[in-house]
């Protein structure tokens, strides 16, 4: 079993540490310190080591962090994390809704007379911290550079992550290490630039077809790495982990203990392009001004699959949509008030397990009933652990990290009766899936300027969700990948071959939740009788199949196009899962993608 | 008569005058020099004295510009005029799409060897001309700042503008000019600011409460203001224009002569707030490094019009809508063939003059049938005059200056039996127009942030338009008023009282056009039962009452929603506009908004 229901942190355990923490505030002589959800690498995931964010405060959400000052400490959490904080953290905390409120002008307000704030120059981006210090001028306030004191009080702290590496087949890769170097390297000496500095693990993954295991969920290890103009690549990641690789890497990738890496990059010559928005401060300082701020090479080439990686993709989501069909089957023959979701969450991932591709699965399931479905990122507990009731919806949000490919899919189950409210709204938050899967748009567009697209029926009624329409997706990578996204601050524009998520939703506190999630894949749309021929637009293809829940559905709220489509993609999850479902769950998804 | 039909500038006349600009170039020892469609106060319209761009070159679109070099002279053209520029300039001038290829690009690849590009610094603001030299970095091409080279070898070139400035009433504006400037100048000082220099033309007619005539089509005077911390202001603008105002100032208002402005902005102490995208450059330079770019503070106050000015706007839409419809009315009696676009204007104007608060039309009527409808921004003249065939859709976008509000409204009109493609495109952009115009939309979204909305139906069938979806519009003032936007370009949130066009359109070149335009009001959205109790969402209030061609409306295509929208639309023109109008014209209004 890869997911544990263990509670990781309790709210109790706070304030002991913030008052430790404060102690070691005084002895350096700060007035505050930051402690932010992350490692060196930047990543949404990070090793049990690095949960610092939760050790401290008892917040255990994907994104975030924590302002110690020597009265206050204020807990920055985004829209999808609102409801989830006010149960996890101590009254010593103060929830701060962030972005709404920025860290700059929070400690401006905490500390009017000014002061000294504390930070780990390996755990913040060179950009934020840039960005930080600009919006601090004038204030009083400044940041300094400091050891880790959280690290310092830590006792029983985990050891960083030590996992083997394995290599990832050419045939799911679609391009050798070596093509993806040369194309890198080419790149680079047409911008003029001697190398690049990558730190992000998963760019390392891609650009080395190897996968690793330091990070649970994500199939990636920790390192650093250098490409250079001239295609060699300096690898900086512990020689343990490469073991199993066995003459993977040609002659032109050699292997450093991670500790030369600020050394390596200090030496470099010529311009080194490097990603602001990730890169450690601490590394960005030894770059000086050599650093060019022209992003991490492989982000947009890693983000375009190729035709083997969209393969691989949509064969991996056929197999995970048929364990999806095989719980949901199961999942109706249970009479409501007779399991939880933490044998929703035992049961799902017992079915994806049987598949030997399966290697984790791609994120804590979300597994939310009654009022737990209204809670986005709900990781189920055994004291948080709720029966499935009649009138409930279930939130059950979920995927697997497949040899071939990463899958993500959200799906909300109807358990006995559901109420008009429910249905309602779940109509709309499908009308939305349905409006950004039907879509052509014109070629250049970023997800921004076509996210509110998944959003309008919702509007329409007044209401709307605190989170962003769709993510990128990794091929046998991390869940969420970027630079692509369907959200307002997404400027990128979507290209053919990104993978995409499109799950809105509608949460109401306290009562229930809705979300509804498929992945897509951008392609160029082939042209219809109507085209504008001067035109090139792209559209979407599903890779997601899995039926959505019909009891769910008030049809005399659909357009006639609406209920095409979903007719329409039903018949193709008929036709596409059905050969792979057991008999008793063919017979059910036979019934459950009739059409409307 | 308004309009005219004059062909104003001839693809002919270009050559000659671009030979003697070259020979001023020599001269000047430059490799190049700028010739924007610019005077110094940015607006969209330009007296004759300052049309410089199309006297050069032949292209009299409200935007773009020309680069003259030794052997080039490119004319950069937005999507609106990719049609009409290939008409108008001669074979020495090449259209250059813009804003596709950037100007630096353009000159980098002209110029590869470097070279010294001239231009006028009072028609150029600091903004653009900041940003092309930083884009020219490293190129070896520098920009110079010179006289105007176009003004030297013009020389029948018109007088500046010297017209009569006008009070505008209290019941109009809803607030007198001592309380628009207190209350800026409080903004002033809360943001440590001494003074303010605006440059447009519509912020000072805005907060002085004046109007002008120094510009066709705009009710604005040319010249400068100093807005200081303690709510005095300094006009710079000619007394002679001022002679009619009787006292409308007040003591804290000082006229200057304009001459005077440029030596008293450079003798300002303190930080002075500007806007960088429309200061022309001399007068940044004389500000020096005192200028703060924080944006003209009148243009947010004026964009959010009052309760007066609203009135106002919905008062004149019903009169203008009521000259709209006896023009459809009168349309319908004329058989095809038997009458010309130049007839179309002439009536349409006439029935607007009968409005004795009628000062001017807010812009060249666009009257448009066949394939001149697919010329977005298409004036007549008696070279292009075109009959109104069997077949054709008449473009028909026009608007009138009263003095209590601005309306610019486009209807395309079937003459005789119009084609299938004509209506299945005529109703996707009608679905588009009607999406937009039912919106909700959560408070703080800007234009760009939905106004793929009123795109999405087209985009379903492969097609598009090369506009923006709406402009901001004026209180009797301008008729593209920013910031306020419905377009990718926007990033100003939208608020509650900003008035904006909503004009989707469609145009086949050669072939037809399509736009369909009502003028809207933001508004806070009144609660739904089905609202979320947390959210603030905004909607639009509709200030254009005319029917729409319901001979062009597909009706199969439409959903009930819209054509509950339409229908719904349709009973509150009769009943707004049926009052207004002659027996004739109400009897062909009930017929024209009867329900589909």
């Amino acid at each position: 079993m890869y997911q544990t229901f263990d509670v990781t942190a309790r709210p109790e355990q706070g304030p002991p540490r913030l008052a430790a923490l404060r102690k070691e505030l005084a002895a350096e002589g700060l007035d505050g310190f930051l402690v932010p959800r992350a490692d060196a690498h930047q990543g949404e995931y990070v090793a049990p080591h690095d949960e610092r964010l939760s050790w401290l405060t008892g917040f255990t959400g994907s994104a975030g962090f924590c302002a110690v000052l020597k009265e206050t400490a204020g807990v920055f959490i985004d829209g999808r994390y609102r409801t989830q904080v006010k149960r996890q953290v101590a009254a010593e905390y103060t929830p701060v809704p962030w972005p709404e409120v920025q860290l700059a002008d929070w400690l401006k307000e905490q500390l009017p007379g000014g002061g000294k704030v504390g930070f780990d120059p390996w755990l913040h981006a060179a950009g934020q911290i840039t960005a930080l210090e600009k919006e601090l001028t004038g204030s009083g306030i400044t940041l300094a550079q400091c050891e880790n004191l959280v690290d310092r009080i830590w006792e029983d702290q985990p050891a960083p992550p030590m996992n083997p590496v394995t290599a990832h087949p050419l045939d799911y890769a679609g391009e050798s290490a070596a093509d993806k170097c040369a194309r890198l390297a080419k790149g680079l000496r047409k911008a003029g630039q001697a190398a690049a500095v990558i730190t992000l693990p998963d760019s390392i993954m891609w650009l080395l077809n190897i996968r690793g295991a330091d990070v649970a969920r994500n199939p990636v290890a920790h390192g650093f790495a250098i490409l250079h103009g001239d295609a060699r690549v300096d690898l900086f990641m512990a020689a343990e982990k490469l073991e199993g690789l066995h003459g993977h890497f040609d002659g032109s990738v050699t292997v450093h203990a991670p500790e030369d890496f600020l050394k390596a990059a200090a030496a470099l010559n010529g311009s080194v392009a490097s990603d602001s928005g990730t890169l450690p401060q601490i590394v960005a300082d030894a770059l000086g001004d050599r650093m060019v701020p022209a992003g991490d090479p492989c982000a947009l080439p890693k983000a375009r699959k190729n035709a083997a990686e969209i393969a691989g993709s949509a064969a991996a989501h056929l197999r995970d949509g048929a364990a999806i069909v095989e719980m949901l089957a199961w999942l109706d023959t249970q009479a409501p008030g007779t399991i939880t979701e933490i044998g929703v969450v035992k049961k799902l991932e017992a079915l994806r397990s049987a598949d030997p591709a399966l290697r984790d699965i791609s994120f804590e399931t979300i597994a939310g009933t009654g009022e737990n479905g209204a809670v986005m990122h709900y990781r189920v507990t055994e004291e948080t652990d709720t029966r499935l009731e009649d009138g409930h919806l279930l939130v059950m949000d979920s995927g697997g990290q497949y040899l071939d490919g990463t899958t993500d899919i959200t799906r909300t189950i109807a358990i006995g009766t559901p109420g008009g409210e429910e249905r309602a709204a779940y109509t709309r938050v499908l009308q939305g899936m349905i409006a950004m899967s039907r879509l052509r748009w014109p070629k250049g567009l970023a997800g921004r300027d076509i996210e509110c697209i998944g959003r309008m029926p919702l509007w329409l009624a007044g209401q709307d969700f605190n989170h962003g329409l769709g993510h990128g997706v990794g091929a046998y990578l991390s869940v969420h990948e970027g630079p692509q996204r369907l959200a307002r601050t997404s400027h990128v524009p979507l290209e053919p071959g990104m993978i995409l998520s499109n799950e809105p939703g509608y949460y109401r506190e306290g009562a229930f939740g809705i979300r509804i999630e498929n992945l897509l894949v951008v392609e160029a749309a082939p042209a219809l009788d109507t085209s504008d021929p001067e035109r090139d637009m792209l559209c979407w293809r599903t890779l997601t199949f899995a039926p959505i829940d019909r009891r769910l559905v008030d049809a005399s709220m659909l357009t006639a196009d609406e209920k095409d489509w979903l007719d329409s993609y039903h018949s193709e999850v008929s036709e596409k899962i059905g050969p792979l479902l057991s008999p008793a769950a063919r017979a059910w998804l036979d019934a459950a993608t009739a059409p409307l």
